[in-house]
Protein backbone atom coordinates (compact mmCIF):
# COMPACT_ATOMS: atom_id res chain seq x y z
CA UNK A 1 0.00 0.00 0.00
CA UNK A 2 1.01 3.70 -0.92
CA UNK A 3 0.51 6.99 1.16
CA UNK A 4 -1.06 9.07 -0.54
CA UNK A 5 -1.51 13.25 0.32
CA UNK A 6 -2.09 14.42 3.54
CA UNK A 7 -5.84 15.01 4.56
CA UNK A 8 -5.36 16.33 8.17
CA UNK A 9 -2.76 16.83 10.42
CA UNK A 10 -3.99 15.74 14.16
CA UNK A 11 -2.48 16.42 17.47
CA UNK A 12 -1.14 13.25 17.64
CA UNK A 13 -1.76 11.49 14.31
CA UNK A 14 -1.43 12.50 10.66
CA UNK A 15 -4.08 11.00 8.33
CA UNK A 16 -3.36 10.28 4.89
CA UNK A 17 -4.79 9.03 1.32
CA UNK A 18 -3.91 5.82 -0.04
CA UNK A 19 -4.26 4.24 -3.30
CA UNK A 20 -6.98 2.26 -2.22
CA UNK A 21 -10.28 3.68 -2.27
CA UNK A 22 -12.23 3.57 1.52
CA UNK A 23 -8.72 3.39 3.57
CA UNK A 24 -6.68 5.58 5.19
CA UNK A 25 -2.52 5.88 6.47
CA UNK A 26 -2.88 6.97 9.64
CA UNK A 27 0.46 7.79 10.97
CA UNK A 28 1.23 8.65 15.07
CA UNK A 29 3.76 11.18 15.69
CA UNK A 30 5.96 12.03 18.55
CA UNK A 31 3.50 14.70 20.02
CA UNK A 32 1.36 15.31 22.81
CA UNK A 33 -0.87 18.34 23.61
CA UNK A 34 -3.17 19.71 26.51
CA UNK A 35 -5.59 22.28 27.13
CA UNK A 36 -6.89 21.22 23.42
CA UNK A 37 -3.76 21.88 21.87
CA UNK A 38 -2.74 25.27 23.58
CA UNK A 39 0.49 23.29 24.68
CA UNK A 40 2.23 20.70 22.53
CA UNK A 41 5.27 19.30 23.28
CA UNK A 42 7.54 16.77 21.41
CA UNK A 43 7.74 13.57 22.90
CA UNK A 44 10.12 10.58 21.24
CA UNK A 45 8.92 7.20 21.61
CA UNK A 46 4.98 8.04 22.23
CA UNK A 47 3.85 7.57 18.85
CA UNK A 48 5.41 4.07 19.00
CA UNK A 49 3.83 3.28 21.88
CA UNK A 50 0.65 4.07 21.48
CA UNK A 51 0.07 2.85 18.30
CA UNK A 52 0.92 -0.32 19.88
CA UNK A 53 -1.29 0.00 22.59
CA UNK A 54 -3.91 1.04 20.04
CA UNK A 55 -3.33 -2.11 18.09
CA UNK A 56 -3.96 -4.26 21.22
CA UNK A 57 -7.12 -2.80 21.99
CA UNK A 58 -8.88 -2.42 18.66
CA UNK A 59 -7.84 -6.07 18.06
CA UNK A 60 -9.00 -6.79 21.18
CA UNK A 61 -12.62 -5.17 20.92
CA UNK A 62 -12.60 -6.74 16.87
CA UNK A 63 -12.27 -10.24 18.64
CA UNK A 64 -15.38 -9.59 20.61
CA UNK A 65 -17.60 -8.42 18.15
CA UNK A 66 -17.10 -4.64 17.97
CA UNK A 67 -16.98 -3.61 14.51
CA UNK A 68 -14.06 -0.56 13.83
CA UNK A 69 -12.23 1.84 11.36
CA UNK A 70 -9.21 -0.65 12.23
CA UNK A 71 -7.51 -2.31 9.47
CA UNK A 72 -4.01 -3.12 9.94
CA UNK A 73 -1.10 -1.78 11.37
CA UNK A 74 1.74 -1.52 9.30
CA UNK A 75 4.57 -0.60 11.10
CA UNK A 76 5.63 1.17 14.24
CA UNK A 77 3.83 3.94 13.41
CA UNK A 78 1.37 3.50 10.66
CA UNK A 79 -1.56 1.94 10.83
CA UNK A 80 -4.42 1.40 7.86
CA UNK A 81 -8.23 2.37 8.80
CA UNK A 82 -11.15 2.90 6.73
CA UNK A 83 -12.07 5.81 5.32
CA UNK A 84 -15.34 6.85 7.69
CA UNK A 85 -17.64 10.11 8.38
CA UNK A 86 -16.35 11.57 11.91
CA UNK A 87 -19.87 12.13 13.86
CA UNK A 88 -18.40 15.54 15.56
CA UNK A 89 -18.63 14.61 18.79
CA UNK A 90 -16.24 12.91 21.61
CA UNK A 91 -18.02 10.66 23.76
CA UNK A 92 -16.46 10.94 27.02
CA UNK A 93 -17.35 8.54 29.14
CA UNK A 94 -16.72 8.10 32.77
CA UNK A 95 -16.85 5.14 35.29
CA UNK A 96 -15.20 7.12 38.51
CA UNK A 97 -15.16 11.25 39.31
CA UNK A 98 -12.49 12.46 37.65
CA UNK A 99 -11.31 15.45 35.97
CA UNK A 100 -13.96 18.31 34.63
CA UNK A 101 -16.75 16.26 36.18
CA UNK A 102 -15.17 15.70 39.41
CA UNK A 103 -14.62 19.31 39.26
CA UNK A 104 -18.18 21.11 38.32
CA UNK A 105 -19.71 19.08 40.83
CA UNK A 106 -16.91 19.16 43.25
CA UNK A 107 -16.69 14.95 43.70
CA UNK A 108 -14.16 13.36 45.54
CA UNK A 109 -11.13 11.95 43.04
CA UNK A 110 -12.48 8.66 42.17
CA UNK A 111 -15.98 8.55 43.59
CA UNK A 112 -17.59 5.28 42.27
CA UNK A 113 -20.90 6.98 39.79
CA UNK A 114 -24.22 5.57 40.19
CA UNK A 115 -23.46 4.55 36.89
CA UNK A 116 -21.76 4.89 33.98
CA UNK A 117 -21.84 8.43 32.46
CA UNK A 118 -21.57 9.59 29.05
CA UNK A 119 -20.59 13.18 28.18
CA UNK A 120 -20.33 14.94 24.70
CA UNK A 121 -18.54 17.23 23.44
CA UNK A 122 -18.90 19.16 20.19
CA UNK A 123 -15.55 18.73 18.22
CA UNK A 124 -14.84 22.32 17.05
CA UNK A 125 -11.57 24.35 17.51
CA UNK A 126 -12.94 27.31 16.84
CA UNK A 127 -15.61 27.21 19.41
CA UNK A 128 -12.86 25.18 21.57
CA UNK A 129 -15.01 21.92 21.80
CA UNK A 130 -17.86 23.17 23.89
CA UNK A 131 -19.55 20.47 25.86
CA UNK A 132 -23.51 20.00 24.35
CA UNK A 133 -26.02 17.08 24.42
CA UNK A 134 -27.66 15.06 22.04
CA UNK A 135 -31.18 16.66 21.77
CA UNK A 136 -28.82 20.17 21.27
CA UNK A 137 -26.47 17.78 18.69
CA UNK A 138 -29.55 16.94 16.98
CA UNK A 139 -31.17 20.73 17.09
CA UNK A 140 -28.22 22.34 15.47
CA UNK A 141 -28.06 19.27 12.34
CA UNK A 142 -24.37 17.78 13.97
CA UNK A 143 -26.01 14.49 14.65
CA UNK A 144 -29.08 12.42 12.93
CA UNK A 145 -32.40 11.15 14.17
CA UNK A 146 -30.85 7.37 15.95
CA UNK A 147 -27.25 8.44 16.21
CA UNK A 148 -27.10 9.32 19.80
CA UNK A 149 -29.32 6.13 20.65
CA UNK A 150 -26.58 4.19 18.74
CA UNK A 151 -23.29 5.44 20.19
CA UNK A 152 -24.43 5.02 23.65
CA UNK A 153 -25.59 1.37 23.20
CA UNK A 154 -21.97 1.07 21.51
CA UNK A 155 -20.19 3.06 24.13
CA UNK A 156 -21.14 1.20 27.07
CA UNK A 157 -20.58 -2.42 25.36
CA UNK A 158 -17.04 -0.70 24.61
CA UNK A 159 -17.07 0.39 27.98
CA UNK A 160 -17.39 -3.46 29.41
CA UNK A 161 -15.35 -4.96 27.60
CA UNK A 162 -12.27 -2.37 27.90
CA UNK A 163 -12.79 -2.32 32.01
CA UNK A 164 -12.38 -6.52 31.92
CA UNK A 165 -9.25 -5.85 29.19
CA UNK A 166 -7.58 -3.07 31.66
CA UNK A 167 -8.50 -5.03 35.11
CA UNK A 168 -6.04 -8.20 33.38
CA UNK A 169 -3.17 -5.30 33.15
CA UNK A 170 -4.42 -4.65 36.97
CA UNK A 171 -5.19 -1.12 35.46
CA UNK A 172 -8.46 0.54 36.67
CA UNK A 173 -10.49 2.40 33.60
CA UNK A 174 -11.32 5.59 35.27
CA UNK A 175 -12.55 7.66 31.91
CA UNK A 176 -12.02 7.83 28.56
CA UNK A 177 -13.07 9.34 25.20
CA UNK A 178 -14.06 7.38 22.60
CA UNK A 179 -15.18 8.95 18.62
CA UNK A 180 -17.25 7.26 15.89
CA UNK A 181 -17.74 7.40 12.43
CA UNK A 182 -19.93 6.41 9.55
CA UNK A 183 -19.44 3.98 6.95
CA UNK A 184 -21.25 5.12 3.23
CA UNK A 185 -24.30 2.50 4.00
CA UNK A 186 -25.02 4.82 7.45
CA UNK A 187 -23.58 2.02 10.11
CA UNK A 188 -21.52 4.02 12.64
CA UNK A 189 -18.56 2.32 13.90
CA UNK A 190 -15.84 2.99 16.65
CA UNK A 191 -13.35 4.97 14.82
CA UNK A 192 -10.17 7.60 16.14
CA UNK A 193 -7.80 6.01 19.19
CA UNK A 194 -8.08 4.02 22.60
CA UNK A 195 -4.73 5.04 24.06
CA UNK A 196 -3.43 6.70 27.35
CA UNK A 197 -3.85 9.85 25.24
CA UNK A 198 -7.51 9.50 25.82
CA UNK A 199 -7.96 7.15 28.92
CA UNK A 200 -7.71 7.72 32.19
CA UNK A 201 -6.10 5.12 33.88
CA UNK A 202 -4.91 4.12 37.20
CA UNK A 203 -2.99 1.63 39.48
CA UNK A 204 -6.21 -0.87 40.62
CA UNK A 205 -3.84 -1.23 43.77
CA UNK A 206 -1.92 2.02 44.34
CA UNK A 207 -4.10 4.21 42.19
CA UNK A 208 -1.04 5.88 40.91
CA UNK A 209 -1.98 7.52 37.27
CA UNK A 210 -0.81 5.87 34.31
CA UNK A 211 -1.91 8.05 31.41
CA UNK A 212 -1.44 11.36 29.98
CA UNK A 213 -2.47 13.17 33.49
CA UNK A 214 1.27 12.93 34.07
CA UNK A 215 1.44 15.16 31.45
CA UNK A 216 -1.06 17.54 32.16
CA UNK A 217 0.48 17.65 35.49
CA UNK A 218 3.96 17.41 35.04
CA UNK A 219 4.27 14.71 37.30
CA UNK A 220 6.15 11.94 35.28
CA UNK A 221 8.09 11.00 32.00
CA UNK A 222 5.12 9.94 29.88
CA UNK A 223 6.47 7.29 27.65
CA UNK A 224 7.73 5.91 30.81
CA UNK A 225 4.09 5.53 31.81
CA UNK A 226 2.48 4.66 28.65
CA UNK A 227 5.45 2.25 28.15
CA UNK A 228 4.20 0.57 31.24
CA UNK A 229 0.75 0.83 30.08
CA UNK A 230 1.77 -1.72 27.33
CA UNK A 231 3.81 -4.02 28.85
CA UNK A 232 1.09 -4.73 31.55
CA UNK A 233 -1.43 -4.96 28.42
CA UNK A 234 1.49 -7.49 26.68
CA UNK A 235 1.79 -9.15 29.71
CA UNK A 236 -1.80 -10.08 30.27
CA UNK A 237 -2.05 -10.89 26.66
CA UNK A 238 0.12 -13.88 26.81
CA UNK A 239 -1.39 -14.85 30.01
CA UNK A 240 -5.07 -14.67 28.69
CA UNK A 241 -3.68 -17.01 25.67
CA UNK A 242 -2.29 -19.54 27.86
CA UNK B 1 -56.56 28.48 54.19
CA UNK B 2 -54.14 29.58 56.99
CA UNK B 3 -50.72 30.39 56.04
CA UNK B 4 -47.91 28.71 58.31
CA UNK B 5 -44.27 28.82 59.18
CA UNK B 6 -41.59 30.03 56.05
CA UNK B 7 -40.29 27.01 53.82
CA UNK B 8 -38.36 28.87 51.78
CA UNK B 9 -37.62 32.42 50.45
CA UNK B 10 -36.85 32.15 46.64
CA UNK B 11 -35.28 34.80 44.42
CA UNK B 12 -38.96 35.52 43.29
CA UNK B 13 -41.63 33.56 45.38
CA UNK B 14 -41.87 32.38 48.97
CA UNK B 15 -43.05 29.45 50.12
CA UNK B 16 -45.21 28.71 53.45
CA UNK B 17 -46.25 25.77 54.76
CA UNK B 18 -50.49 25.30 55.48
CA UNK B 19 -53.06 24.30 57.60
CA UNK B 20 -53.51 21.48 55.09
CA UNK B 21 -51.15 18.70 54.63
CA UNK B 22 -49.71 18.73 51.38
CA UNK B 23 -50.60 21.76 50.24
CA UNK B 24 -47.96 25.25 50.35
CA UNK B 25 -48.66 28.90 50.24
CA UNK B 26 -46.42 30.99 47.32
CA UNK B 27 -46.69 34.18 47.52
CA UNK B 28 -45.28 36.18 44.49
CA UNK B 29 -42.81 38.82 45.13
CA UNK B 30 -42.05 42.34 43.90
CA UNK B 31 -38.50 41.39 42.90
CA UNK B 32 -36.15 40.73 39.86
CA UNK B 33 -33.28 38.98 39.77
CA UNK B 34 -30.28 38.19 36.86
CA UNK B 35 -26.93 36.50 36.73
CA UNK B 36 -28.23 33.59 38.85
CA UNK B 37 -29.30 36.48 41.91
CA UNK B 38 -26.04 38.09 41.68
CA UNK B 39 -28.14 41.14 40.72
CA UNK B 40 -31.52 42.02 42.60
CA UNK B 41 -34.08 44.48 42.33
CA UNK B 42 -37.20 45.94 44.16
CA UNK B 43 -39.95 46.40 41.12
CA UNK B 44 -43.10 47.17 42.32
CA UNK B 45 -46.11 45.12 40.69
CA UNK B 46 -43.98 42.49 39.31
CA UNK B 47 -45.84 39.90 42.09
CA UNK B 48 -48.88 40.63 40.89
CA UNK B 49 -48.76 40.12 37.13
CA UNK B 50 -46.49 37.02 37.14
CA UNK B 51 -49.04 35.57 39.70
CA UNK B 52 -51.60 36.61 37.35
CA UNK B 53 -49.60 35.00 33.97
CA UNK B 54 -48.92 32.03 35.60
CA UNK B 55 -52.94 31.03 36.98
CA UNK B 56 -53.63 32.02 33.06
CA UNK B 57 -50.48 29.46 31.79
CA UNK B 58 -51.46 27.03 34.80
CA UNK B 59 -55.16 26.87 34.15
CA UNK B 60 -54.68 26.28 30.45
CA UNK B 61 -52.30 23.77 30.64
CA UNK B 62 -54.43 22.31 33.11
CA UNK B 63 -57.34 21.97 30.86
CA UNK B 64 -54.90 20.57 27.64
CA UNK B 65 -54.72 17.25 30.38
CA UNK B 66 -51.27 18.17 31.93
CA UNK B 67 -50.93 17.20 35.26
CA UNK B 68 -49.43 20.24 37.64
CA UNK B 69 -48.78 21.65 41.47
CA UNK B 70 -50.64 24.41 41.07
CA UNK B 71 -54.45 24.60 42.89
CA UNK B 72 -55.82 27.81 42.83
CA UNK B 73 -54.86 31.80 43.24
CA UNK B 74 -55.93 33.11 46.71
CA UNK B 75 -55.20 36.61 46.28
CA UNK B 76 -53.50 38.91 43.66
CA UNK B 77 -49.92 37.65 45.31
CA UNK B 78 -50.96 34.43 46.33
CA UNK B 79 -51.66 30.78 44.96
CA UNK B 80 -51.97 27.27 46.95
CA UNK B 81 -49.87 24.76 45.33
CA UNK B 82 -49.80 21.33 46.22
CA UNK B 83 -46.52 20.13 47.97
CA UNK B 84 -44.26 18.34 45.57
CA UNK B 85 -40.41 17.00 46.13
CA UNK B 86 -38.77 19.46 43.13
CA UNK B 87 -36.42 17.31 40.84
CA UNK B 88 -33.07 19.40 41.07
CA UNK B 89 -33.19 20.45 37.22
CA UNK B 90 -33.90 23.05 35.50
CA UNK B 91 -35.34 22.09 32.29
CA UNK B 92 -34.47 24.35 29.28
CA UNK B 93 -36.48 23.88 26.35
CA UNK B 94 -35.55 26.48 23.00
CA UNK B 95 -36.79 26.27 20.05
CA UNK B 96 -35.01 29.22 18.59
CA UNK B 97 -31.53 29.74 19.23
CA UNK B 98 -31.25 32.51 21.97
CA UNK B 99 -29.15 33.17 25.17
CA UNK B 100 -26.32 30.94 25.98
CA UNK B 101 -27.18 28.51 23.64
CA UNK B 102 -26.46 31.02 20.71
CA UNK B 103 -23.61 32.47 22.31
CA UNK B 104 -22.02 28.79 22.91
CA UNK B 105 -22.33 27.62 19.61
CA UNK B 106 -22.38 31.46 17.81
CA UNK B 107 -25.74 31.12 15.93
CA UNK B 108 -27.95 33.68 14.56
CA UNK B 109 -30.16 35.63 16.66
CA UNK B 110 -33.79 33.27 16.25
CA UNK B 111 -32.44 30.99 14.01
CA UNK B 112 -35.09 28.05 14.10
CA UNK B 113 -33.69 25.05 15.58
CA UNK B 114 -33.92 21.64 13.58
CA UNK B 115 -35.95 20.03 16.35
CA UNK B 116 -36.76 21.12 20.03
CA UNK B 117 -33.53 21.14 22.36
CA UNK B 118 -34.16 20.34 25.89
CA UNK B 119 -31.08 21.08 28.35
CA UNK B 120 -30.90 20.50 31.84
CA UNK B 121 -29.18 22.63 34.77
CA UNK B 122 -28.26 21.35 37.99
CA UNK B 123 -30.49 22.97 40.78
CA UNK B 124 -27.69 24.37 42.88
CA UNK B 125 -26.85 27.97 44.03
CA UNK B 126 -23.39 26.71 45.72
CA UNK B 127 -22.40 25.36 42.68
CA UNK B 128 -24.03 27.96 40.33
CA UNK B 129 -27.07 25.68 38.71
CA UNK B 130 -23.93 23.84 36.20
CA UNK B 131 -25.20 22.47 33.13
CA UNK B 132 -25.75 18.71 33.51
CA UNK B 133 -26.96 16.14 30.82
CA UNK B 134 -29.73 13.28 31.87
CA UNK B 135 -26.57 10.71 32.06
CA UNK B 136 -24.68 12.72 34.64
CA UNK B 137 -27.75 13.77 36.74
CA UNK B 138 -28.28 9.51 36.76
CA UNK B 139 -25.27 9.19 37.66
CA UNK B 140 -24.59 11.13 40.12
CA UNK B 141 -27.88 10.33 41.77
CA UNK B 142 -29.51 13.66 41.14
CA UNK B 143 -32.67 11.77 39.29
CA UNK B 144 -34.00 8.31 39.37
CA UNK B 145 -33.99 6.14 36.37
CA UNK B 146 -36.48 6.92 34.07
CA UNK B 147 -37.04 10.49 35.30
CA UNK B 148 -35.45 12.16 32.29
CA UNK B 149 -37.51 10.25 29.25
CA UNK B 150 -40.84 11.26 31.72
CA UNK B 151 -39.84 14.77 32.44
CA UNK B 152 -38.61 15.20 28.32
CA UNK B 153 -42.14 13.70 27.42
CA UNK B 154 -43.97 16.03 29.46
CA UNK B 155 -42.07 18.93 28.37
CA UNK B 156 -42.57 18.26 24.67
CA UNK B 157 -46.08 18.32 25.11
CA UNK B 158 -46.00 21.16 26.89
CA UNK B 159 -44.54 23.32 24.71
CA UNK B 160 -46.54 22.24 21.94
CA UNK B 161 -49.33 23.84 24.54
CA UNK B 162 -47.11 26.62 25.30
CA UNK B 163 -46.80 27.33 22.05
CA UNK B 164 -50.14 27.86 20.46
CA UNK B 165 -51.23 29.65 23.38
CA UNK B 166 -48.42 32.27 22.92
CA UNK B 167 -49.01 32.74 19.28
CA UNK B 168 -52.69 33.50 20.30
CA UNK B 169 -51.41 36.35 21.81
CA UNK B 170 -48.96 36.95 18.54
CA UNK B 171 -45.86 36.02 21.16
CA UNK B 172 -43.23 33.64 19.80
CA UNK B 173 -42.28 31.41 22.47
CA UNK B 174 -38.35 31.29 21.81
CA UNK B 175 -36.90 29.25 25.22
CA UNK B 176 -38.19 28.95 29.08
CA UNK B 177 -37.01 26.78 31.53
CA UNK B 178 -39.25 24.24 33.68
CA UNK B 179 -39.59 22.72 36.67
CA UNK B 180 -41.23 19.53 37.83
CA UNK B 181 -41.73 17.68 40.76
CA UNK B 182 -43.12 14.38 42.43
CA UNK B 183 -45.58 13.65 44.12
CA UNK B 184 -46.27 11.36 47.09
CA UNK B 185 -46.62 8.49 44.64
CA UNK B 186 -43.90 9.06 42.63
CA UNK B 187 -45.53 10.92 39.59
CA UNK B 188 -44.26 13.64 37.75
CA UNK B 189 -45.83 16.71 37.49
CA UNK B 190 -44.76 20.48 36.27
CA UNK B 191 -44.45 22.91 39.38
CA UNK B 192 -42.87 25.92 39.95
CA UNK B 193 -43.87 29.22 37.57
CA UNK B 194 -44.39 29.85 33.95
CA UNK B 195 -43.79 33.84 33.03
CA UNK B 196 -41.89 36.18 31.15
CA UNK B 197 -39.00 35.85 34.07
CA UNK B 198 -38.65 32.65 32.69
CA UNK B 199 -39.50 32.85 28.79
CA UNK B 200 -38.03 34.76 26.35
CA UNK B 201 -40.77 36.00 24.32
CA UNK B 202 -40.86 38.10 21.11
CA UNK B 203 -43.54 39.73 19.35
CA UNK B 204 -44.85 37.41 16.52
CA UNK B 205 -44.43 40.22 14.08
CA UNK B 206 -42.04 42.51 14.80
CA UNK B 207 -39.28 40.16 17.42
CA UNK B 208 -39.67 43.05 19.92
CA UNK B 209 -38.39 41.25 23.21
CA UNK B 210 -41.28 40.82 26.13
CA UNK B 211 -39.59 39.42 28.64
CA UNK B 212 -36.72 39.29 31.75
CA UNK B 213 -34.45 40.27 28.61
CA UNK B 214 -35.69 43.95 29.29
CA UNK B 215 -34.39 43.77 32.70
CA UNK B 216 -31.31 41.86 32.14
CA UNK B 217 -30.16 44.04 29.26
CA UNK B 218 -31.66 47.17 30.88
CA UNK B 219 -33.53 48.29 27.55
CA UNK B 220 -36.96 49.07 28.91
CA UNK B 221 -39.98 48.95 32.28
CA UNK B 222 -39.97 45.55 33.11
CA UNK B 223 -43.35 45.95 34.12
CA UNK B 224 -44.67 47.71 31.77
CA UNK B 225 -44.08 45.11 29.65
CA UNK B 226 -45.11 41.75 31.60
CA UNK B 227 -48.32 43.68 31.56
CA UNK B 228 -48.42 44.04 27.76
CA UNK B 229 -47.98 39.40 27.68
CA UNK B 230 -50.23 39.61 30.47
CA UNK B 231 -52.95 42.02 28.51
CA UNK B 232 -52.43 39.95 25.33
CA UNK B 233 -52.93 36.45 27.22
CA UNK B 234 -56.31 38.09 28.70
CA UNK B 235 -57.55 39.15 25.55
CA UNK B 236 -56.96 35.90 23.82
CA UNK B 237 -58.74 33.84 26.09
CA UNK B 238 -61.50 35.64 26.12
CA UNK B 239 -61.53 35.68 22.11
CA UNK B 240 -60.64 31.73 22.73
CA UNK B 241 -64.21 31.64 25.07
CA UNK B 242 -66.52 33.57 22.40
Amino acid sequence: MQRGSLIKEGKAKSLYETDEPGLIWVEYMDQATALNGKRKHHIAGKGVVNNKIDTILFNYLISEGIKTDYVETLSDTVQINKSVKIIPLEVIVRNYASGSLQKKFNLPYLQKLNQTVISYCYKSDELDDPVINASEALGLGFIQPGDSERIQELTLQINDLLIERFAQANLQLVDFKLEFGKLPNGEIILADEISPDNCRLVDLTTKESLDKDVFRKSTGDLVTVYEEVLKRLEQSEEKAHV
